[in-house]
């Protein structure tokens, strides 16, 4: 297979981690006989500097003409200080509204052999965690109408709408039940139908939507709730669908109880088959450059890309085993250090991988 | 003193919780030279049986006729299939907002002779868990205007308005800061300013607020990081003040980390010195009636009271050293029982917290 792929370096760590994913894939092709060819396209902190936006006109070009977009990591606090639109963030937006990406896929699961890592305790974490939580991704209050306006005497007023349709909801519902189909079958959708107008449209239509599905265990729960249980015993879940805001909150606070956040990979997802792939942990500027920084999210959301996107399981497969027999034996970079492992660096954990492909 | 209170029972536990409550509200009065004068006022699922809607307005005016009010808990599942507008949640909401409680303070505290429960592993747990959020409560999302329209091929459309003025966020700021001084002085503003217009001028106001108290130490933090920090180090925090959807999330996490969520109270309050208090969990209908129920949150809702509206320091104190006490010298209710405790019941653990004051 010939895959052309664009890719976003970003900022910070998101070169050095780009790089050993990339190396990854090469050997994958040579495996299996398969081209890769990269295409890299500015986007974040580095495109501001070098021309003055974040996601310039080139960058989604290049992206929407590639199969898929594997990215490092974007922003820092170099930028913070500029305007909402002028931000590195504002290049993640962008490519997944202008990509159409609707359907965030982000697993958090716990390692044996990094458990030690998890902030639960181990009667918690000895059950397991092992979910992935489906955030919708192009809707919501991210995407809706903002703005000021004056209020009088209660001084400037902001505000954000929360929109979501039918349509939007139902689709990235699908996602998750197909999903579930693949794992334990089990879905949790996660809204605030007790205080919120969409979040009773999403209750209803997700309801609807579970009769489809009649093989797939469906449950509701309040996102305060879902908040609570996540900490309590993350093992009850298996997939956990929710809107975009909720999802953004509830996926960081689940990957945090895994506490291996250098281990784990997204997707994000449209109608094609092209996604977007990245590591969920930032760009960690205060190590960048120094050959310490973990590569396996970004090397396991190749993993992902290569099953969601163009089907290749056993070349996912191989990945994943691979990752899975490097913990095993005790190597690790410095963020998942322990007592008794072996310390890597950036560039030789991406070798110490390719050796056990 | 003489102190009108109303009271909502409310539903499941809340009856039980509550009698034990005013129990030992009668007995600081004794000790201390105070009376209190209860207003049984309809709120809830019971209000919804018997009067066909969840707030009454005579509810209403007895509260505001108050110098406070004492609430158990509100809801379950047999009201749970009533539309948004009839549902025990909207009595919540209508309090609030009818008596203009904007701030809403959760602490939530590890108690060292509970520490056993706490979800979080010891290395993590030792640091200890003492940190209060302060969440705007009477704006944003719960306050919009909302509704549904008609989206075309994209099926019905359902909406919120998320709006925050600048005095909205000032005001819930001042809370913040001036709590912040009474404790390790530390303010913490959480928000989403990397995306949304309110979090924007949100942290615009902070940031200014800030100013006006330099001896408190300021930081900002995003949503999502903040869900993670509240598992990896939640000892980091003094005090957190956010929007009302965020602090609902995030306020259910935090007392989650706790590991005891019967332990916890919170105030409700507004320009005046009439407050709402009531413990953070539920109505637990499950063990409704049954002596089973811990008192404690609702206690320690009193003890929060008698300070925040009626500046009665000492008996507030006295409050919460009887119950530390009682817990030190291993007494449980059910929820909180371990290896060592000594089993009380509802009633029970009321009169032990009774002969400690
Ligand atoms: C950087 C930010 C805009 C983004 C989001 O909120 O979606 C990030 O937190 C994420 O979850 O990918
Ligand atoms: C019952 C519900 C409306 C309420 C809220 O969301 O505010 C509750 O979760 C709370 O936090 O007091």
């Amino acid at each position: 297979m010939d895959i052309k792929l664009a890719v976003v370096k970003g900022d910070g760590i998101g070169p050095e981690i780009v790089t050993e994913a990339e190396k990854v894939l090469d050997r994958i092709g040579e495996l299996y006989g398969h081209t890769f060819v990269y295409t890299d396209i500015l986007a974040g902190g580095c495109a501001i500097d070098a021309t003055g936006v974040p996601l310039p006109e080139e960058s989604v070009e290049i992206a929407l003409q590639s199969d898929s977009v594997l990215l490092g990591a974007v922003g820092g606090p170099k930028w913070d200080g500029l305007p909402g639109s002028m931000r590195p963030e504002k290049a993640l937006l962008g490519l997944r509204s202008k990509l159409g990406l609707f359907a965030n896929v982000r697993p958090a699961k716990l390692y044996r052999a990094l458990a030690d890592a998890c902030p639960l305790k181990p009667e918690i974490s000895e059950n397991g965690i092992d979910l992935v939580i489906v955030r919708e991704l192009t809707g919501g209050l991210y995407f809706g109408e903002r703005g000021r306006k004056d209020g009088g005497e209660l001084g400037e007023v902001a505000f954000d709408e929360l929109e979501y349709s039918k349509m939007e909801i139902e689709r990235i519902g699908r996602v998750a039940f197909e999903l579930a189909r693949k794992r334990r079958k089990k879905v949790t959708s996660v809204d605030k139908a007790n205080v919120i107008e969409t979040s009773r449209l999403w209750r209803e239509t997700m309801h609807a939507l579970s009769k489809e599905y009649e093989d797939v265990e469906f449950e509701d729960m309040l996102v305060d709730n879902c908040a609570m249980q996540l900490v309590r015993n993350p093992a009850q879940f298996d997939v956990i669908v929710t809107e975009n805001m909720f999802g953004d909150i509830l996926s960081d606070e689940a990957s945090m109880t895994t506490g291996s956040i250098g281990m784990l990979p997204s997707s994000s997802l449209g109608s094609t088959t092209r996604g977007m792939y990245e590591p969920i942990h930032g760009s960690a500027p205060d190590i960048a450059g120094q050959n310490k920084a973990n590569p396996i999210a970004t090397i396991l959301s190749c993993a992902m890309m290569l099953r969601d996107s163009f089907d290749l399981t056993a070349e996912a497969v191989a990945i994943e085993n691979a990752v899975a027999q490097v913990l095993n034996e005790g190597w690790r970079t410095s963020d998942i250090m322990d007592e008794n492992g072996k310390l890597l660096g950036t560039r030789e954990m991406g070798d110490k991988i390719i050796e056990y492909l």
